[in-house]
């Protein structure tokens, strides 16, 4: 999807929560927000939000030398929800609808964003939980995915946030054989890379590919020879996430997306609520 | 006050409000969003926060041709608050401090600001009142601001929004005679302009002069001649809402300021909470 208007405050919010992430230096928190103003002054609107995301760490890493603003906020996550993990195995396990609970699950743990939201705090997600276990879900989408993944033989699930990832492993190990797992190529926002899959325990579990790009969100033209190729060969790919729906909205792959609404321009768009559970399929786009 | 880099998402945020409000014209929001993007590039931390949304008014006024953006919102504003004003002063009369209670009411009343917030609803000033009456005060200040109401022989009582000027009545008509309101010189926000101050029904009552700019707030040096004689020569100044505060903050003319605490570079600034009632008087800030 393309950037809009309404995506240019958040922008600037965001460099500002990385500025002070990353430096308690005011003179570096001028310089990083005078130079995103003038780069997003000239903003292609044709580019979907998340490529400008990438610009703003590329722009507070030069100017501070950090390259991981988020390190500590991932670790903090993926500490917090491995102890979770227990407990949400136990709610998929005593559930009468397994797959469903999995599903909700794994939506409620994309609530682990602190890239939309600088204030989220790691306590409020047992609060989530509970409430995502409730909420509306498409369960016909459900099904539909219910019955995709038994069918497929190849699935390309693509990760967003640390943390989430731990939640997302209710969904992936019981098709963990046919599953390829693919994260960030570098670090951006708390957004999954390799490092923080395996402390998440999925070494050994899956295969894990990464985009080879630092964008939180998937722009094929910049990933990786081999996340092309399994993007392009998978049968069915699970995204998770906002960035990755705003980035890959308009592919032709047979592709599900499982995130939280987290803007209004989202809400708008899919004529939804704010932090509403989606589950988008393929047929459900067209 | 100055600047601080906190302020500048509000800036942009801002400017989108005001775009819209302007124009239906998409070409039209992203050249205003664009050029507010480069001119907060350049910005003069030096200089107060209203300095900046004079500048954005007055670059949508150069891009759209709409003057007064807020006309219909001032308006209506206006006319909200004329109905209630019966409701308003039994308020007064039936309290057992009616002093008191017409400060909170006329505190109250700044809640009408659609330039901090660009969602506001008239609707909501029943509730505000209601927490307005019960809230945490300073009823040390409020009680020194009663005595020196009552022993200044020349006061400039200088208004910030439309809605809030009709609320202001309750502290200005007991102390007509030696009272001269102040309003802003040109449309600014939903800020009150002689206009609006007679449409409030405050022509007649109190004399009326402007500021002669276009700031929603008091940057002397902008100001009119006349403005500048009444600020010099008042042995009391009664300013209402954040904006004037902001602005003259720093001056040594004996001054109270009435607001609610809008965003949190204020609430930090007076160790406060967002939706305080505030009454700072002259004593206090030195």
């Amino acid at each position: 999807m393309k950037t809009t208007t309404d995506c240019i405050p958040c922008f600037i919010t965001h460099s500002l929560n990385v500025a002070k992430l990353t430096s308690g230096n005011q003179d570096h928190h001028k310089e990083i927000i005078r130079k995103t103003l003038s780069m997003v002054a000239d903003i292609d609107f044709d580019q979907t939000p998340p490529a400008m995301a990438k610009k703003i760490h590329n722009l507070v890493h030069r100017i501070t030398g950090v390259e991981d603003p988020y390190v500590r906020i991932k670790d903090e996550s993926t500490a917090f929800t491995l102890e979770m993990l227990p407990f949400l195995r136990h709610e998929v396990e005593k559930s009468d609808r397994p797959f469903e609970t999995a599903v909700r699950l794994v939506i409620a743990g994309n609530s682990i964003d602190f890239g939309t939201d600088h204030n989220f705090h790691l306590d409020s997600v047992h609060r989530i939980i509970a409430d995502s276990l409730k909420q509306q879900i498409d369960l016909e989408a459900v099904g539909l995915l219910e019955r995709k993944m038994a069918k497929a033989k190849d699935i390309l699930y693509i990760g967003d946030n640390c943390g989430e990832i731990v939640f997302d492993r209710l969904l992936i190990e019981p098709f963990r054989k046919k599953i390829t797992l693919a994260v960030r190529g570098k670090p951006i926002l708390n957004d999954v890379t390799r490092r923080e899959a395996s402390m998440s325990g999925l070494d050994g579990i899956v295969d894990i590919i990464d985009t080879g790009d630092a964008l939180p969100g998937v722009v094929l033209e910049n990933c990786s020879q081999e996340f092309k190729r399994h993007f392009k060969k998978a049968d069915l790919i699970i995204s998770k996430g906002q960035g990755n729906f705003e980035t890959m909205l308009e592919t032709d792959r047979p592709i599900f997306f499982l995130f939280k609404a987290k803007c209004s321009v989202i809400t708008r768009l899919l004529n939804s609520e704010l932090g509403s559970l989606q589950v988008i399929g393929e047929n459900i786009r067209k």
